[in-house]
């Protein structure tokens, strides 16, 4: 009996909100790895915003996923063949593998992970690379210091939860935007934000703005810039001269929801002229060459505790488009991951 | 017979595009110097695009002019009288004295004009506050190099002109947009403009666009802003992966003008994020530590001819508020003038 794979592909490109409909499980032939090649098969797969981007035919930093081709992840996964000198049936790996079960791969973009350090599923998460966006984000690009006040908005999300956390440990305070009493409760109780605002509670922009003052008097001197909507225009206004804004990603307009109704360009270029910010954005492919700098920091405080993550994990491949339409959305809680396959840490 | 002097004060705060109305020309007795104070007859008056703010109530970087009070300006002036020991009669003085025949002060942000240098105009003009305003923010804030493209905005304003030609000496592709042929035509063929756009040509942003893409075939690397509207809106499809814009003025958009019509946020943060720019709204009062390094470097290109200027001088205080609707409306060509007293020089 020959064995088979499971793969989802991008069935058809979506205008707006993707569904279900946007993908197509496949079945197929199992493969096999050529000269310099080795075959993994998946256990965790990451979901994460920048998915979004790909599903579209625009010009942006990288390609769009052709339709029919399978969707691009970040995988943590065993090598179960080799014609590759460099890995061994056994080893565990991550890299970009995609929306599959299994995947072949010449070594491009793979690491081998130690599953002494961590739970493997962290290589996918707060020790990968949206660990390296928080901490590249906040020290690089946003260039943090100790005493000032910072807003993280998605505050418990994948990215925004290790902000938060180096945050403190800077000696910063800290405020967190989400949405819902849950995950404010989680931000403040669990990973030390001086307080969180729920997003969905404010009736609008201004609203949150006005409890957005209230909880930081000062001003605010740094805005990590997750998800553009609301939430930004409701930071301008409480931002201090010479703030710095880090523009990771606006997960709320990916989708082109609430475009039509933001704020027009005018007062925000306004508000950077007036209170002098910077405001830069980036994207974390750029700076991999600090990925061994963030791990000696970051590691070690996973390890002891110090640093906490919290994961949604989905099981089953078939559900990973389920689960990719709640992240967009937010129902997600922590980093969103989908099991497909035996986890044998 | 009491001698007399002159000022103009702010009548009313403007709602929108300032008019004739919203100034008051006042004629008062002549005042004299207190101890620690002189007296200094204007000579010549600096219009500029950022008092627009000062008329307006709202919290920004300084505090408004209030009703009834002086128009706040820059002046180049000739001691008169004097108390104050480090001040002559017969010195020429550079410093905030006002929309004004006559000012007192007691030397605070003053600096003494040589006028052996160059034509003691330019003291508020390319070796004075606009001058500085265009080396730190090409320099520092935009940190311009060799081998890029840059778009000036006001291309052949106060600030644009000298941008551009300090961008063409350090070696950089030198592209200008101002409004009308004239503008144009002088930017490219005394100013070293490699190409000028006008935008009174272009229908909307996408023609203008258009147009700079053909101008910059490889792109653009820094964008000086001084305008905002329909030029920013033109620059941004173009701006190259870490791209660096200097936001030193939105002057179209200061009076409300198409502020409604302008492209909403999410566009303008969504080049951010995938183009990864930088961003920098700057003012220029902080930067004055700069101020010497900045002349050291330009005020011997200014005398040798080697960086050009151009002035447009209205003459008589009484003219000030005409020749200010001029400015916002983009009227004058090159650093606008009042001239309010003889130049000795």
């Amino acid at each position: 009996m020959t064995q088979t794979m499971k793969r989802i592909v991008l069935a058809a490109r979506p205008s707006g909100v993707p569904t279900a409909e946007n993908f197509r499980l496949e079945e197929l032939p199992l493969e096999t790895p050529g000269p310099g090649q080795f075959l993994a098969r998946t256990i965790w797969l990451s979901l994460d915003p920048y998915m979004r981007g790909r599903m579209n035919d625009a010009k942006s930093y990288a390609k769009p996923v052709e339709v029919g081709a399978t969707m691009e992840a970040g995988c943590v996964a065993e090598v179960v063949a080799s014609n590759h000198d460099g890995y061994a049936v056994g080893d565990i790996v991550v890299g970009p593998i995609g929306w599959t079960s299994h995947g072949l791969s010449d070594g491009t973009g793979m690491r081998k992970v130690d599953p002494a350090v961590a739970p493997i599923s962290t290589a996918v998460g707060i020790l990968g690379m949206p660990g390296l966006t928080a901490w590249v984000g906040l020290n690089d690009i946003a260039k943090a210091q100790a005493g000032e006040t910072i807003v993280v908005s998605a505050a418990t999300g994948a990215v925004g939860s290790l902000v938060g956390q180096l945050a403190r440990h800077k000696g910063m305070r800290v405020i967190g935007v989400a949405g819902g009493a849950d995950k404010c409760e989680y931000a403040v109780s669990e990973l030390g934000y001086d307080a969180c605002l729920d997003h969905h509670a404010a009736a609008d922009a201004a609203d949150l703005s006005a409890r957005m003052t209230e909880a930081a008097p000062e001003g605010v001197d740094v805005y990590y810039e997750n998800v553009g909507g609301k939430t930004l225009e409701a930071v301008l206004p409480n931002m201090n001269a010479h703030g710095r804004i880090a523009v990771c990603g606006i997960i709320s307009w990916y989708s082109g929801a609430g475009v039509k109704d933001a704020q027009p360009l005018p007062a925000v270029w306004g508000a950077i002229l007036r209170q002098r910010l910077s405001v830069q954005g980036f994207i974390i492919f750029d700076h991999y060459d600090r990925f061994s700098a963030f791990l000696a920091e970051v590691a070690p405080k996973v390890r002891d505790g110090k640093l906490k993550y919290r994961e949604t994990v989905t099981v089953g491949l078939e559900n990973a488009p389920d689960a990719f339409l709640d992240l967009l959305s937010g129902r997600n809680f922590g980093k969103q991951l989908v099991r497909v396959g035996d986890d044998p840490g």
